[in-house]
Parts: C-alpha cells; sequence; structure tokens
C-alpha cells in the first residue's frame, strides 16, 4: 500500500519512522519544509517526497498538521487526491474538525477517517521524532454514521501493524469530551502553574512534584490556543470545575478547618486509588 | 556513632535501609508500633530498637513522624536524650515546627537540627522504604541562629554519607515559602484535578499528561492536611496566585480570544524553558 504522510513534524515525522520500521507499505512525505522532507528522504524514513500532483498514488493519507492549517490544507488540495482513496487527520479535537473534514473530501468521494494518535513529547518538530513514540500508546478513532467501514478497518491495521497498544472507538464528541479532561486542561494547569515567582527558587526544593505538574508547558502555543479553541465548551467546563475544587481546598485552608481539609484530601485520594485499581485491572 | 530513626515509615525506614548501607555508624530504631521494628530489624536495616528509656544512647537522632506528632513525641520525650546530643526533624514544613522543636530541646542542652530531605513516593509505610530514595536528592536544612553550628556540620554530613545530591540551606521562612510553590500547591492540584465527573472516562485518553498531573493525589492525607495547615499564608498566596493565572485562561477561551490566549500560552513556554536552562546549568 502507498501511505502518504503530509506534514513532518514531530507525530508525521514519528509516523514515518515508525511505519518504514515496522511495515512493509511504501511510505511517501510531503511537507512545506523542503530541508524537513530531505532529512526524511536521508534517513530513509521515506522512499519519496510527493508533491501535491502526485497526492493521486497515495492509497491511504495521514495528515498530520495543526487542526485549522489540516482544514486549509485540506481544502486546497483535496482534488489532488485520488477517489475512493482514504484519508485520515490525527488533529487533538475531533468535533468540528472531524464534520468539516468529512463534507470536504466527500464532494470528492474520498473516504475520510478521523483519528487522534494518543503520544506526544514536551518538544515538536521533525528532529524530535522517534519510531518508538507509540509503542504502548492509544489509536483513537472516531467514526460516524457517514464513516465508509473499510476504510477504518484499513487504518485500524495499519495503526495496529504501527504497534499501537490498542485502538479505541469514540465518538467524534465524547473524544472531546475526555479530551478536555485528560490532556487540555493539564496543559493549561502546567502553563499556569509556572507563573508563580516563588519559580525562581524551586531549585533544589521539589522531588520530583514539581516537574511532573509543570513539564508539558513547554507546549507550542500555536497548536494548542488552536485546539483550544475548537472545544470551548468541554474545556471551560472541565476549567470551572477544577477552579471550584480548587477554591473548596482555598476555603478550607483559610478557614483553618484542617477536618474538612483532610476529608477534602481523603476523598482525591480514594478517587485516584479507585482509577488507579481500574486501570491495573484493565492492563 | 549511634543515630537513632524514631518512626519507621517511608522516610524513617528509608532513613535506616540508607544508612545501613552505606555507613558504618551503628543504627538504632524506634517505632510505636512493634510489628514494624521486627521487620527492620529482620531485615537488617537497624542493630537495635532502642526503647524511649535507652535513647540516651544516641549522638544523633532523627525524628520521622507526622510534623504535630513530632512535636508531641518530643515533648513527652525529650527528658530521655542525652544532653549535648542531636536531634533532627525531617518534616515537610519548617517554621512553626522549628521554633517549637528548638525551644523544647533548648531547656534540655539538646542541639536541635531542622532538616528536610526531599523525596518521596507517593505511596506511605516502612513496606516502601528503600535504600536508594535519596540518591539524587536534595536535604535542605534550616538553621537560624541560636543553632550549634558543629551539630550542623554533623547532620550535613551524615547526608553526604547517605548519598544525598546537595545539601541546601535556607531560613525557615525562605524553605516553606518555596515548598508553598514546589510541593504543598502541587500535591493540591493533584487532589483536586481527579475530582471531574470525566475521570470515569480517562483510559485510553492520555498521553501521560493525566498520570503526570494525578500521580501524587494518593498522597496520605493525615500528613499533608497537618503540613498545609502548618504553612496556611505561603499556600494560599501560591493557590491564589494559581487560581488567577487559570481564571485568565479561562476568559480568553471564553471570549474566543484565540490571540490573547496563544500569549498566555507563550509565556508560560518561556517561563518554563528558562527554568529548564537554568536548571540545565546547575545540573
Amino acid at each position: 500500500m502507498n501511505i502518504l504522510i503530509i506534514g513532518l513534524g514531530l507525530i508525521g515525522g514519528s509516523f514515518c519512522k515508525t511505519l518504514s520500521k515496522k511495515t512493509n507499505h511504501n511510505i511517501f512525505g510531503y511537507d512545506k519544509d523542503n530541508i524537513t522532507s530531505q532529512k526524511a528522504l536521508n534517513d530513509g524514513s521515506i522512499i519519496s517526497v510527493l508533491s501535491p500532483e502526485k497526492f493521486i498514488q497515495a492509497d491511504v493519507t495521514f495528515i498530520c498538521l495543526h487542526p485549522t492549517v489540516s482544514i486549509n490544507f485540506l481544502k486546497e488540495n483535496v482534488s489532488h487526491f485520488r477517489g475512493n482513496s482514504v484519508i485520515a487527520d490525527v488533529c487533538g479535537v475531533k468535533g468540528s474538525i472531524s464534520a468539516q473534514m468529512s463534507e470536504i473530501t466527500m464532494s470528492h468521494n474520498i473516504n475520510y477517517i478521523g483519528t487522534h494518535p494518543m503520544a506526544g513529547r514536551e518538544f515538536g518538530g521533525y528532529d524530535y521524532s522517534v519510531e518508538n513514540l507509540f509503542d504502548n500508546a492509544s489509536f483513537i478513532v472516531t467514526p460516524t454514521e457517514s464513516t465508509d467501514m473499510e476504510s477504518l478497518e484499513t487504518v485500524k491495521k495499519i495503526a495496529t501493524e504501527m504497534g499501537f497498544k490498542k485502538i479505541i472507538t469514540a465518538s467524534p464528541e465524547n473524544h472531546d469530551k475526555t479530551i478536555a479532561y485528560t490532556s487540555q486542561l493539564a496543559h493549561i494547569v502546567s502553563s499556569a502553574y509556572v507563573k508563580s515567582p516563588s519559580i525562581e527558587n524551586e531549585s533544589g526544593f521539589t522531588a520530583g512534584s514539581f516537574q511532573d505538574m509543570t513539564r508539558i508547558a513547554t507546549l507550542n502555543e500555536n497548536m494548542w490556543s488552536d485546539l483550544f479553541m475548537q472545544n470551548q465548551k468541554p474545556l471551560l467546563n472541565e476549567l470551572d470545575t477544577l477552579i471550584s475544587n480548587l477554591a473548596k481546598y482555598r476555603e478550607a485552608i483559610a478557614d483553618s478547618d484542617a477536618d474538612k481539609l483532610t476529608e477534602l484530601l481523603r476523598e482525591g485520594r480514594i478517587i485516584k486509588e479507585r482509577d488507579l485499581s481500574i486501570y491495573s485491572n484493565r492492563k
């Protein structure tokens, strides 16, 4: 099969490296930056760079660009793709993105599959891409009623070949609601956490909690701002929940109410222990 | 030297195991729970259990109990210790604890040293204690004007022998102010983070951010409530700073102000990158 990866950043580059290493498919690449394409060619991650007029060669294409850029790219280039071929995106939000991509591809008889490979690093770009980024990661697919089932199976099969640990199916809406909590909120907390003047003195005063809490503050602000704006409602809901919960701890401390504070902490511990036990059971 | 460890939980147990493995001192232990003391004796982490009437044998004692329990224990048992011996605590807050311990010991001519070994695990108790808990960790000492310098050097030397990576000196007040940010706030955020109903669906929807954010929610609520209450003012200050910063992101998202949101994220990235670069320079 001819697989085309568009956008050779952290995710796209890792797709190329993983597919080349673990499968026998022909892996093609495209990046607007020629230097990046050349790197992928030189290190053997792709067999060839395809310019848009050659996209017709691709059986399956993964568009690995930022959300809004993905939409714009597809709009401009959809006529280059072969009818009945498969196009998947890998954006971290699915609702609005999937709806738009679905509409654009449908009129050209192209089969669109929404996916979200649940992997990342705190730094982006091709230079950080690796062939084992997806080991132990989940691959989420978000089919809708209009999704072509054969194309869905093709994409799932590729993900399995790449070494994803499990394939998860969710509706675009449920995906976005959950991701607002497990990933987006965490990025905002990390970013907000580093903004205390006390960060100047952190050296030597942490056993790991501070690092865990702030690791992802190095996020790419353009991509994440785009993702957040595509998922406003669920994200606002999670932010409000967190802020209101933090306010409860604040109140207990301000009131010197040790019993209340202990109870709040106890509740949190029990929830987390249950989460861990569910996690270990499903391993 | 005869070193006595009082309280054989995660920290006290790890002190015994590390000291026995890495130094030639005679390590004694005491725990109110006989089964725990026997475990430490059986696995060779201590050479003997000392009952309070034998505390007089100790040249240096580390009290490894929760903050309020440490104070109460010392009050009840201070007469058992040898005059001119050294007593150190390992509590995660120093201001009020150090002042009280200093006062109790001074009247018995005992030299008090406030310390905070910056290490921990997300689970407590002797069974989780290990001989390498302090590798690469900081050992903070918080001397005041009344501190005996010779005793301070003795305790620092022991910490060095145990393999702590660096010894940091701070005033009790500066220690508490910084720890409110680097550790205490992180524990509250973790505990509050797990309280979204969305946690029910987290399985497969995270690439690590969720785990990093919630790892320490399994905290011991009694110890941490005690620590937080001993450090109300700095902790409230950090909580207010974080909540007010989170509100800025919330507002930008609610206002659909992508530029503002990008700017907030950019600021956070730059602060974190600077923190990382300072960190790598001081390595």
